[in-house]
């Protein structure tokens, strides 16, 4: 993390690097952003996003939904509403967290626009510069981007197969604290996480929860994926377990619609207040609109069948990733195994460069997110994030079959010494 | 403005104080929240919020424009979308600022969640705490509340009927500079300003214009009341006629509906990329279904007659108001006339507490919202807003006749001498 300000530089005519505040050095366009544009091209086969697949949700339901709202409430539905979120939506998101083990008062709810909103705000009511946030390693990259704007210093803390490895988060309170580090809270995503589809089991829920309790560490817990899981429901969320210490991140971008951009936070009562205080402030409130169509969504259709078959179109996927993985990618690369979610985590030999790669992947018509955007001190050059949500099984399997001659001839080149130049 | 930690404070179990950011202690609740609790209860006449008011809207057309989008475009509209916001939208923001003499780039522009969120985004890129931003006097309660939120340093610079005082403004800028202080940029709204519906003319529009040129600080223009000028159209926006120094913000919630929560921010080139970073960071991407909405509703239906008839039904209420208060108010409280917009600034006689006064208007049924909400620094007790937008004119007239005689027995008491134990 970098806070200098670079003064006087060339091409800066209006000599904007003085006029804007500190926190605006780290706001640069990242890898991924020229990626993605990329990406988007039909003819390229992305691994890359995270885009729901929208294929199987009812289009002609859910015209009749924002029809018969708009009909029938449009002035409270285009209207302001509350800063904390529409009340009727506040208990609709109780019952969907019931789901996970997760008992809630409304009252301590703030919807927002999308979860991402929600890690803005708490960021901004917990991070001074230079304060530290305890995130896994790997972890999701728009929460790092968030954390970098509020200026704190990112600390990863390992994972392996089970995710976040207790001792490990253990160590690094002790070795932060020796050095008088103040740690804000600790960020997480214990189902199927983003990027490497880990689940972490129940145990370690416990004990992290514990480590936290303990040390006076809040855990922020971010679950988009907790109810797509392909094989058994997951493991209770740990806000069912401790409701003074998880703030509780939901979203219904991944359940039912991104566009829609409705997530919420449920915290302890004692960070309400400014939280929405800290809400209003950035966007007055959140729109009517969107909270009702969800609202009469979850009240008149079959949302738990819906989200049973949005499991069943991205287990498909899944399924495809992993197969043909299996077939084609040579032995020295590693994965994850998802039990559910969006993503698979790929380990390469440690030679290869995945984002020297992406320019080669691309040339062959298939696009991945590398290993780099999901660590904030340059580390997993090894990795990439491969995402299965979005394309058909057979594009998948064509894009992974794709992919693996790239990784080969990679490593071929690599074992060869040719890669001396690049480094 | 505080900045200081209370820390240890009696009743903070969990030592909260010192677990938040710095910026946090300023996030406090504010008078004016409980004050519309109360006042949106139906018994009230409520002259305080800011409610546009929906009944010119045909619901039924609003309906069908949702239903055909999802059911054309749904698989768009749902799903993830850009950062900076859907590029159809912005061609077509560009025609609706035409009306303003601006000639704008769809590239330069940036959709955010109704434009509270753009004022969030310039507040993250310019100001580090201690910064001095420029805001009329009066001026916009939800501004005010995200520069404190910034830890800015708001100094007010006098207006009087005709809008911001350029000499004023010459002044304020000489001492600041004189004490070293950093002018990060002036913050103003040209038409039918919130709180006091005045309109600031043209030759006073690129006077300040030269003086922010000449001293190299960016004027921020906020416009959501541009287009519900009563009489005559407003002056061109100051954005005409300076696309360098201008950071133009638009909104929909006025003319549209403020319920889609869908605004914009047009800006200098040079500012465009940290901008859409810091709103990626913030929520990730605008709503593609409101976006979309927007989109088709601009489209395929008559908006302009739409927003014709959003001024008729102002321009009654206005009439009604301004009527209503010759009538019933004192002869030594004065008045503002507005040609457009919401509202009217009412100055009472001096020893009159007007937030002292609040909770008799309660009792007589009648909202409104005191002066001070409107400066950063305890200026205005003799004041209040008056909001017209949103009762009816009968309901209007009967809560200015109402607000009257509180105001009067006020003056009647205050003048004989027991107000002396209140203040």
């Amino acid at each position: 993390m970098s806070t200098s300000i670079r003064r006087h530089q060339t091409g800066d005519p209006q000599n904007l690097e003085e006029r804007f505040a500190t926190r605006a050095a780290g706001m640069q366009a990242s890898e991924i952003r020229s990626l993605f544009a990329v990406a988007s091209r039909p003819e390229i086969v992305s691994l890359a996003g995270g885009m729901p697949n929208l294929s199987a949700l009812p289009m002609q339901m859910m015209a009749s939904v924002v029809h018969d709202l708009i009909a029938t409430n449009g002035a409270e539905a285009l209207q302001y509403g509350s800063g904390q979120g529409h009340p009727k939506l506040r208990e609709q998101i109780c019952d969907v967290m019931a789901l996970e083990g997760i008992r809630a008062n409304p009252d301590d709810i703030i919807v927002t626009t999308g979860s991402q909103q929600a890690l803005d705000l708490i960021s901004r009511i917990f991070i001074d510069p230079g304060d530290v946030v305890l995130v896994e390693a790997p972890s999701y990259v728009g929460a790092l981007g968030t954390f970098r704007q509020y200026e704190a210093q990112v600390v990863h803390v390992t994972m392996d197969d089970q995710g976040l490895v207790p001792e490990a988060l253990r160590q690094a309170i002790i070795s932060l604290r020796a050095a008088r580090q103040k740690i804000k809270f600790l960020y997480l995503i214990p189902n199927y996480q983003n990027p490497t589809g880990v689940l972490l089991p129940a145990d370690r829920r416990s004990e992290i929860l514990e480590i936290c309790q303990g040390e006076r560490i809040f855990v922020v817990e971010d679950n988009p994926y907790g109810l797509l899981g392909f094989d058994k429901p997951s493991p209770n969320a740990m806000r069912a377990q401790d409701s003074e210490n998880v703030i509780y991140l939901g979203s219904f971008s991944k359940t039912i619609a991104a566009g829609l951009r409705v997530g919420w936070a449920l915290v302890p009562p004692s960070l309400k207040e400014k939280l929405v205080i800290a809400s209003e402030s950035s966007i007055l409130c959140p729109s009517n609109f969107t909270q009702l169509t969800i609202s009469s969504y979850l009240a008149d259709q079959p949302w738990r069948d819906q989200i049973a078959s949005f499991c069943e179109l991205y287990k498909v996927r899944r399924d495809a990733m992993l197969e043909s993985l299996q077939e084609h990618f040579p032995a020295s690369a590693t994965w994850t195994k998802p039990g559910g979610g969006f993503y698979v985590w790929v380990n390469l030999p440690p030679e290869i460069d995945t984002k020297l790669m992406v320019p080669k992947a691309i040339v062959a018509k298939v696009a991945y997110v590398p290993g780099t955007a999901f660590y904030a001190d340059g580390f997993g050059t090894w990795a990439m994030r491969l995402s299965y949500c979005h394309p058909t099984p057979e594009r998948i399997r064509e894009g992974v079959k794709a992919l693996s001659h790239v990784v080969k001839q990679e490593i071929e080149r690599r074992g060869s010494g040719y890669s001396i130049g690049n480094k």
